[in-house]
Formats: structure tokens, C-alpha cells, sequence
């Protein structure tokens, strides 16, 4: 049995990926389901009269899909350095999946309360980031402390693992703040968004700047 | 023909798999639906009061959800061991797939008679478990039985099929004790998910116990 | 360029497969949404009431599961002898995913029609069922005739597509019964399900005729 | 790191690939819950006259399978010459995948409105294939400028790139005629779907002009 471990691993590992695409790719489109909706509701004005009384709808449609595909290139990025599996990664990996199927429910949230009840419907997505933050940061930590990724890429993958803990931090003050104020916390997704579109160049960029403290730091023990 | 039968079975069991893995995240992620008409149910009261007063959907779609990925983990963990496939086993599993499709009813019943008849609710729920668990029977015991795994896992792969033997009779038990105590019964699924949850992990547990009773049998003889 | 025409054709295949498998995997599971939409028709009644109710959504979903079913089973086993895709096969496959995710609207009507309106209802279902036939008879032919499958297979498939012909006439047939006895047509697809279950199995045994009949014929000319 | 690019980039290209695939695959699936919906509309009439009467509904749900069909085949063709990716064309692609999820909506648009609301509900599909043509000539031309294309490819590509410019131009067009003809916009679409269906021989097609052309001008300057 040994020596089919390795290649047993490699197969493992697809199938997991496969799996977290399926529900990935399902989530991201189920939220279309919603806006169409929108259409059934008759009240007897034209159809851009309808598209814009339920503008709320679109926005909460992209917000969504920008939520999950955000979320699918960061996982794409994590399971790219995860070369084994074990039974406890399905889990925590199922409790992003878990936390991704309920995303289309407070997108929907967002449609139909923002206008009613902005902070509510605001303070459900951000719980449902605090969820899906939770579970990356998991996922990133299990690998490294388990060894599950390349020998080679551990003192990286480190970096990799940190911006997820600052993440996590983020998105609580986030929380916190949407009680606050609306605008403020919807600019301070935004930013996130924009910050984890591209995990691998934010990653490498914490990276480097460790790297150069560490070297500062034997230069100063070597004076 | 002959020589390509080793490759074209790798072919046919992975698109089993990735067919099957298609329909589990499919099944996962249409659960949301049912929370999604929750917010359609227009009722005058705010969002957090609708969210509480439907209670019962949240418990719902998180047994449904963990249902399916108990289900899927144990697929996934079969055909890690399943080699070779025919179309018998196609139409066995085919029937595992019928269960998992049907799932999301079951769970939607959960979701709005759990708190006007409870019991009749739980027993859809538990007559849904009883087809996946004879499926799952089904499949390891005609995998095992026709030499569909490699014959090196041949002695491990009995325990594994023994767990789904043994977790028939108790979803059969669960079933009936849920006419006497729905929260008794609750509590047996939940012990149920909780060893499922890391089939490889029982199994071996299992494989252990039998390996020690068959080397005691062996020393007695010898004594 | 040529050089790797080998191996992006079966890059290519394996693509088409994974969608093709995808739409499957969908119109099957949302199937199940039909019946959850029967527990929201309150009708005062209790919940076993409301199933008994709607006996004919449950069998249509099982109708619905088994066409789309049966029809996976034998798109993967065409697929498993096609070597090569064109453009023209692409679209011809489009053909058919187009039946197929049409499929759960006559399943559709099926659950809502059969008592009220069956032969009209099962009319619905045979015109889907002449569709799905010409789509799987033009797939083989196409491959056959445009020498896509191996040339070591290609007598064998020869076998395997004279079946496909054989369905369309008898599809034709049951359509055209329908009109004089629900029974006798529902009787009928009920066969054909039998039998196409298990294609490989039943163009084995067409192609041993054929064989038989053949060395007869040279036999015959020898004497 | 730098020896396991190439397989890294292949894994990460098939990812993308596998996820978009279940998208697509999704969209044109669901697209069928709106023709289900038409069977809901009770008002008393027959199976067959309520299917008639919704004859908007079965156009929209060819023409909104065919686009997703048509955008797939041609997100498949450009992905075969492509090898490498990098954050950017994921998001690049992930703009596709917003407008391929978002296609269902302008469908059912076409379906409720083409009758009552005929431009608008045309001027929206336009809209949103215009949309998809902007993603189909910003993934071809950022992958050519950025050299993720085999560089045996290039110049052939550099024609694939070309005819996507043309389509932008061409919807463009057929967007402000549908404020004319809906009749003519319409034809517009149908010719476009018609060509780009095969977008290998289209490109192949523009290739050989393209070749000529040069020739003839390296002999005149030759003269």
C-alpha cells in the first residue's frame, strides 16, 4: 500500500479540488436565480422601471459573485501548494464549502433589505465573511502545521498563511464597524476584495519584506 | 482491445467519479434554495425576527448539508479503492446518486414540518438514510464481492465494508426509535455523522480490532 | 502544430466529456426542485397527505432520473470509443445536452399533467425521449462515418451504433402508441430503459449475431 | 520552484478550465427552471395551449442556450492554444464567467417582455452580448500580448485574436439596429452565432487571407 500513497495522494487531492470547484461554480451561478426573480414580481411598470426599482439586486448580484470568485482564487492559490490531504483537511475544507453554499443567502439578504434595512443585511454578510475568513485561515494553518505542502515552498507558504490571519482580523473590525457605518465597511470590503484578487503577488510582497527584515536583522547581529 | 482495458478503466472510473462528484455538489448546493424562500415569505416583521422565526430552515440545511458531505466522503473513500468498475456497479451507484438527488426534499420537509409534526419529518429524513446506507452496503459489498479493488487492499477493504454493514442495521434502529423519541433519534444521526465523518479512520480501527481477534485464534490453535 | 495533435485531441475529448458530464450532473439534480415545490402548495392537509397527494411528482422524478441517467450511461460509453472531435461533433453533442436540459420540463409536465391531461403529458415526454434518440443515433454515426473512434474498435462500434437506429424506429413507435394506450407506451420506455441500462452488454450481444451470421455466410459460399 | 512551473501552470490552466466548465454548464442547465415556471402560470387552459401561449418561452430558452453554447465552444478553442496563466487572466476570465452567469437574466427577459416590450427586452440581451464580446477580445488579446500562448501558435493566434475584434465591432452594430428592427438585429445575432460556432475554421478561414495577402505583398515589393 505504500507505494501507492503518493500517486493515491495526487488523485485524492483532485477529487477535493473537483468537488470545491463543483460547489464553487454552483454557488456563483445559483445567484442569478435571484435577480430573475425579480421579474416575476408583477406591478404593472416596464421592464427598466422594474430593472431599476430592484437595483439593489444587481449590486447585491455582483457583490456575490465577486465574494465566491474571490473566494475560489484564493483556494485555487492554497490547494496549488497542498500536496497531501488528510480526513481533518476535508472538513475544514467542508466548512468553507459549507460557509460558500449559504453566500447566495445573505447576497439575497443584501438584495431584498439593503434598502430597508442597510446595517442588518450588512452585519449578515459581513458574519457570512467572518465565516468564510475563519475557514481560510484554517485551512492555511492545518497545511502548514501538518506538513501537507512541499518542503520547498514551506518558509513561503508562511507568508502565504499570515496574510490570511491578518484577514481574518480585518474582516471582525470590518464587523464592528458596519454598525458604524454602512459606507465605511462596504469601502473597506472593496478593499479587500481588492487586495485578495490577487493572493499570490500580496503573498510574495509580505514575503519579501520579511525576508529583508530577517536579513537586517543578521546584518545587525553581525556588526 | 485487451491491452487497453487497464487505461480505458482509469478513464471510465474517473468520469464516474467526476460525475457523481458533479450531482453531490449539485444536491449541496441547491439546499440554499430552500433558505433563500424563507426571505420571500413576506410577513411585515424585520429581517432578524424573519431569520428567527424560521429556525428551523438554518438546522435543516446545515443536517442536509452535512448528510451530503458525509456521503460524498465515504463515495470519495470507496472508489479511492475501487479499480476497476462494470455496469452493474454504474447502476448500484447510479441508485446512491437517485438518494443524494432526493436529499434536498427530505431536508426541505425538515425545514418546514419539524415544528408542526415533528416525528413524520424525521422519518422521511430517516428513510432517506436507510436508502443511502443500503446503497452504500451495495456498493462496497459488489466491489468486494466481484474483485473490483486491487487485491493488495483486498483483506482491508472487508472491514471498510463491514462498517456500512454495521451502519444499515443502526439507520434501520434510528428509524424506528424516531416514532419514540425524536430527540433520541437525532442524537443516534448525530453519532452516526460523527464516525462517518472519517470512514478510513473507523475502518482501520475496525481492520485492527479483527487483526488482533484472528492472531489470539491463531494462538490458542497453537497452544 | 502536428505533433501535438494527439495529445490536445484528447485534452479536447476530456473537455467536452467534463461539460457534457456537468449538464448531466445538473438536469438530474434539479429534478428534485419540482417536488420541493409541491410542499409549498399549503393545502391544510398533513404532510403524508400532501405526498400521497402528488404520487405522480415522485414518479416523474424517478422517470426524469432514469432517462438522464441511462442517457449519461451511454454518452459515457460512446465517448469511451471516440478518439477524436471536430467542430461538427461538438455541436451534434450540443444537440443532445440541449434535449438534456430540456429533459426536466417534460419531466415537469409529467408530475403535473399525467393525471389530468396522460396522454398529452406523455406525448411531451416521448417527443423529448425521439429527440434524445436521433442526438445519441447522429453522435455514433458521425463518429463512425467521419472515422473518429480507433480503427481497432471500429467493426465492434459498427454493432454499437446499429442499436442506436434501432431505438429511433422503436422511440418512433412508442411515441405513436401513446395516442391509443398510456400503459402500453409507458410499458414500452420501461423496456427500452431495460435494455439501454446496459448498452455495452446489449451491443455485445448484436455483435455476436452479426458475427454468427456472417461466418454462416462465408461458410454457405465455401460449400 | 522554477522545475515545476510547467506542470504547475498545466494543473492551474486545467483548474480554470474545469471551473469555468461547470459554470457554463450551470448557466445553460438552469435556464430550463423558467420554462418550469410557465407550467406554474395556471389559467385553467390545456397543457398544450398553455405551452403555446408561452411560445416566448421556448425561443428565449434556444437562443439562451445557444449563446452559452456558442461563447463555451469558443472559450474552449481560445483555452487550447493557451498555456500559461497568470492573476490577471483569471480575473479577465472571471468578467466572462460574471457575464455567463449573468446570461439566464436577459433570457428571461427575452421570455416574459419579447412580446409585450420587444426592443427593450432585445436592447437588453444586445447589452449583454456585447458584455461577452468585450471578455472573448480581452482574454485573446491578453493572452497574445502577454505571450501565454504557445510561440508556435503566435502568429495563427494572432488571426483568432482578430476575428473577436471584428465580433466586438459587429454587436456594437447589431445593438443599435435592434432600436430600428428587431427583426433585423435578430437575423444579425443569428449570423453571428452561425459563424462563430466553428471559430476554428472561421480563424483558420481569416488566416489564409491574411497569409495570401502577405505573399502578394512580398512579391510586389520583390517585383
Amino acid at each position: 500500500m505504500e507505494e501507492t500513497t503518493n500517486q493515491s495522494n495526487a488523485k485524492e487531492t483532485s477529487r477535493l479540488e473537483a468537488f470545491s470547484d463543483g460547489v464553487f461554480a454552483i454557488a456563483i451561478t445559483l445567484l442569478v436565480l435571484e435577480l430573475i426573480t425579480t421579474l416575476h414580481a408583477e406591478n404593472g411598470s416596464g421592464l427598466i422601471q422594474t430593472c431599476l426599482d430592484h437595483w439593489q439586486s444587481f449590486l447585491a448580484f455582483t457583490i456575490g459573485f465577486v465574494t465566491i470568485m474571490v473566494c475560489w482564487v484564493n483556494h485555487h492559490v492554497a490547494f496549488d501548494y497542498i500536496k497531501k490531504i488528510d480526513t481533518k483537511l476535508i472538513w475544514i475544507n467542508g466548512f468553507l464549502l459549507f460557509v460558500v453554499t449559504l453566500t447566495p443567502f445573505p447576497t439575497a439578504i443584501l438584495a431584498e433589505y439593503l434598502a430597508k434595512e442597510g446595517t442588518t443585511a450588512l452585519a449578515f454578510f459581513g458574519f457570512n465573511y467572518i465565516l468564510i475568513s475563519v475557514a481560510a485561515d484554517s485551512i492555511c494553518t492545518y497545511a502548514y502545521n501538518h506538513h501537507l505542502i512541499a518542503e520547498t515552498n514551506r518558509e513561503y507558504y508562511y507568508s502565504y498563511k499570515l496574510i490570511y490571519r491578518y484577514a481574518l482580523f480585518y474582516v471582525l473590525i470590518a464587523f464592528a464597524i458596519c454598525f458604524i457605518s454602512v459606507v465605511a465597511a462596504i469601502t473597506m470590503y472593496a478593499l479587500l476584495f481588492a487586495v485578495f484578487a490577487a493572493p499570490k503577488e500580496f503573498a510574495s510582497r509580505v514575503h519579501k519584506i520579511r525576508e529583508r527584515k530577517r536579513k537586517n536583522r543578521i546584518k545587525r547581529r553581525k556588526q
